[in-house]
């Protein structure tokens, strides 16, 4: 397997993340900013497939039509003249000060208007570029005191929010789907829809909930201690992993954004293996872009931006190859038979059984012996944890 | 408002919780078992409505017929006595030996059938006595190794679970609702539906969803660092806050289950009074139990026992007195305006307002003066946290 | 007692705190930046004693001389007029792109000696205003990555750093004392010094160890998830609480610099309660400036700036005040008696008694009855902890 | 490198780790108890070198004193016939029900007492058996309550028990050293000495600091989501890693007591390479045991115990070759370079120089570029932590 990245592995990056300035909570700017096209060619360069961008990032809040206009025919040319796509776009609602209580749930009703508008813009760019994801980060959804924000209004202004895109996309008939995109807090105390799992339970309260799915980011579950790839595996279980954001953290903290593969290298690991290798033949469960959304490190200089994007594709691609000899690997598959992960498979109920038929079923129960699962009946997990260890090490 | 609990309080708390006898990790019990009866006596005594239970809680896993029976018989002489009433059964999946990879979602089909017979016979008892909420706690449904565990067949085994049990109650004609627990950690590494927003969106993937609701555990929540009121807004948004859990949490660690009140007081304040006072009129949004789930610390002898049970009582009424002020106080309802808290209840868009209504809006965007929020146009949020503070300090 | 604070509570605030623009990672200013003689003024005018900063606070990193004066002046004027005073100075080596990896741990040679000189320079502006307290936030001394620092010598450096300084002090007489302020991360992955132990273990390697004492900040300690009290007390039992940060924090999650006593109130009652009342007659047991570093929201215009700052000084007064009545309630001191809390003040050798001693009492062991411990002899810790629960909410 | 385990690699393991018998908050054993001779075989067999044990690990609480002999000659016995040595011993102080406040720090001064006589008496076994360490872990050395416990006086009494000890194994003429072993929480709400930090500043105010060191434990430090790898080379660099605890954990949560490697890859790498070869000349800066205190997953029945000690062993060795592999890279040596790692070695100051010429001399202030680190002088952090990458991956 090649580790060279092309075009065919889908990597995107945001246009804010190679052009991140340095800019932290506790000092300024360690980078000058990078002209668009300069950083379409270096990701061309580099092997992406992929450029995705706020309107912010492209355009300063505030542009005039102009300027706007300048920056996108800049971007088209570079991505004409690179091949470059772009899959996703996305809208700053978080970092201008009008935004300072959210844009669809600001307490201020003039602000969620405006918010409106700079999305309903927003989205005839997306679709004037070829984009079809449309990724919503509420980062500033939420509040730093209970009291300040009614959680239920909240819910029903975001409802009411995406239920408009939802009329808008479907009458202009763009070929646009929605992603939202969770996390717990940063820069708000808490954030609306803290986690994969409020914003799938969300979904469903919609209007079109088919057209939306979310948009996770590693970072984002983990700093809430949750285990990444298994929300993934539940996104993928109710369809709606629209899009994915790939980056790197280290524990509960602070968002990090580092690169893939340089936070939680087991679970980056598991969420390679089960993108690439879950699906019903083994094949890849997710064929949407392979997004890296993180940040280099503050200390570096520009070649240390463009060796942090090589990185992350450069690991995505070292997993996907560890994760294929796991999978490969007999004593793998014998481990996981032993501890009958692909038991689970198996219905626990039999073809067309209901309760009438287990509660007949004297084995199930009457005749069952509970008593052989202590100090038997074990089920080799470690095992299998010290196969994933070894194959992950490139010790097999 | 009386600060001695009634029955109208409907205070309620699992027999596992007074019945706690201090084994933890590193050590074993420091008290004696307590007799049922004297539990259901000492809790009416103090002012509670109901007990609740897991089966194994009431007769030890793997007892005969006879012994079974005659602990029901002494829980129902002991509730005819006093009063009491068991609102809510649960099953216990998590500690004997042939759950140690979980019930519903044990790798091991035979223990898969175990666990729904153990449920099903359980729910005949709830229905027997008269519960109304049957909640569901997977805490070993889950996995320490990502390799050991399918999370999506985990989901599709626990989605067989829920229809069938589902079928049960409709077909024999129970009155009882299904409620799922979730947790993120402990005693698995991660265990599946790790947070309330996770259950609610699984809940939409089966049969009867209208059936099943949530238990959320204040503890359990903010074991994820989530905000546990916020969360029970979004169940009571989408309609699941069946039942809950009421403890106490001192940050991300191990799980605590101290008394109510005695981890995150603003928290705690804020729940009381969304569950009090969060109603259209100001009236309760939640009328189910309150139901106490901790546990008495390991250092207290049996006095210790009643005392933290009263306070857990004592503690949520004197929120309720503190949230009923806050709300009456006219600084706090003038601090709300400058807020623009009820602002938010405004729809963003006007009535029968559509896109083409907010687009046609120039006071939306092209007139909208965004440079008024820098510096102006601030929330007055801090005030009224400060507001809350005092109230919650008992300062005004 | 009093509510209204003054300057005798002396209550000091950073000029970076009421000064923070709203900068975070996620957005630019809201705020316009506030004059240093309006900050002296309002502070003096809401009962505030002293003003503390950093160098590039008074006069922006790479100021000329002039510009450097004229704000000296002016914060001097202001002082005077208002009769504030400035205990505390201390020096940015975080923000400017120079300190990217640190400053007296920059991997960079020619940094660490910029670093030292600036401090330098810095230390006789804090002996010229008369502060007798230089800390050091050592925030960019760390790392994202294990093998981008030698941990070993970078204390080294920090150790030939602070030695130097302490010979810097004393030959030039100046009535100061350093107070290091440990974090454990962010704006770096992992800082140096993480928590106030770590700090406290470091000083004693230096070459003046009575120099130098820390600076625990409230929100710091609790972002590693410890108990901020706790911590205090250990610095007291050490000798080395030379200063205080006051905030609030809510949990495990990127540094909030909330309003002290917005965070977490049982922790914040138990430090007030130390602070004041934990002497050896019940006394202060420090006596140093209570100050204040936290960040007004970012959602506030000045107004809310202002009521921040003063919602800082009425919080530690009506915990001060709570403290008290809790400290004199009769029922808390024979619930402390109970628990045997005094009891620990007892050494647990007898006079002149040594290992012989208590090799030769079988009342300790042989005779000793271990088994009342089980069930009996409780610590009624609970009871007491209700009882702090019920003088924080004002409830006694 | 050999990836076979053998004696002269000094791995050792507690008794109560492959005892461990699956007893958790939520559930009892899984598993029957391990006959110490069997253990010993097993072990020496895998290739280890040591086994420790805490007293009631090896002879029940309470047992009578010839239960208590036949169990040490069983032991004895077997280490006679396998080679297996007894580096380590420690005491149990933390189980039973006498012990629900703590031991040396109960506020029950007979339980402080029964406390010390039961270490005396294990010290005297240690002794016996040619143990050279005698670990303290004060698990129930805490509160769940601020007022419940006076930190101070608990540091005073914690200080007076070892103190004696040290008396006494002085006096005896022992060759023992003793390490406290820091956690931050569970069992208790808060423990005493939280982190190797505070255990390291407690040391100094000791009579004989010099006896005194510390035994930190990867999980424990990495609960309060610490720096592992850091906080051990802290320990190194005050002369005080007397012991080491080695295990994984995932995250901030419970305590796992994961196998070694089965958590945090990237600081179980560094720490590794620094244990390795961190020293002056590249050779080991610890020649201690290499101790392994973790927990075989309660899922497993005894071929899963020794599956998993087995892979404690097995990935401190993979991890060992990784590392040295690392450092021989000619590119890992120019990435260091570049990264200025080994600059930090350099002090800061000249020789000889001390305030007065840094003070002179202007390449250090006024004519230093600090304007220079603005998009230059970056580190090259990133592409290091990617060659630490590719090398743990097994990928150069």
């Amino acid at each position: 397997m090649a580790i060279e990245p092309t075009p065919a592995d889908k990597f995107s990056f945001g246009l804010w993340t190679v052009g991140y300035n340095g800019t932290d909570p506790f000092g300024g700017p360690t980078r000058a900013p990078l002209d668009v096209t300069h950083v379409v060619e270096k990701l061309a360069e580099l092997g992406a497939y992929g450029l995705t961008f706020h309107d912010d990032d492209l355009f300063a809040f505030g542009s005039d039509d102009a300027t706007r206009e300048a920056q996108i025919v800049k971007l088209r040319d570079a991505l004409a003249a690179t091949g470059l796509v772009v899959p996703m776009v996305t809208t700053n609602l978080f970092s201008a000060p009008v935004f300072k209580d959210g844009g669809f749930t600001s307490n201020d009703r003039a602000v969620r208007r405006f918010a409106l508008r700079k999305v309903l813009r927003n989205i005839d760019l997306a679709a004037e570029l070829g984009a079809t994801t449309f990724v919503m980060w509420g980062g500033r959804e939420g509040a730093e005191y209970d009291s300040a924000k009614d959680i239920r209004q909240a819910l029903e202004r975001y409802r009411e929010a995406v239920n408009l895109l939802g009329d808008y996309v479907v009458d202009k008939g763009y070929d646009i789907r929605f992603a939202i995109e969770p996390k717990p807090n940063e820069p708000r105390g808490d954030i609306l829809l803290p986690t994969a799992g409020h914003a799938l339970a969300f979904i469903e309260t919609l209007e079109r909930p088919e057209l939306v799915g979310i948009n996770p980011e590693v970072g984002h579950e983990q700093m809430a201690g949750l285990n990444f790839a298994a929300g993934i595996a539940q996104a993928l279980y109710q369809g709606k992993l629209f899009h994915i954001d790939l980056n790197g953290q280290r524990g509960i903290k602070y968002d990090q954004d580092l690169v893939f593969g340089h936070g939680d290298l087991y679970n980056a690991f598991a969420l390679v293996d089960l993108l690439e290798n879950g699906g019903p033949q083994g094949g890849p469960t997710y064929d949407g872009p392979r997004h890296f959304d993180y940040k280099p490190s503050r200390t570096e200089s520009e070649d240390g931006v463009w060796a942090s994007a090589a990185a992350n594709m450069r690991n995505y691609l070292l997993l996907k190859e560890r994760a294929a000899a796991f999978r490969a690997d007999p004593e793998v598959q014998e481990a996981l038979e032993a501890a009958r992960v692909n038991e689970l498979a198996q219905p626990t109920l039999g073809e067309g059984e209901g309760y009438e038929g287990i509660l007949a079923d004297r084995s199930a129960f009457e005749d069952f012996d509970a008593d052989a699962y202590f100090d038997g009946n074990g089920f080799g997990f470690v095992r299998l944890q010290q196969l994933a260890t070894e194959h992950l090490l490139g010790a097999r």
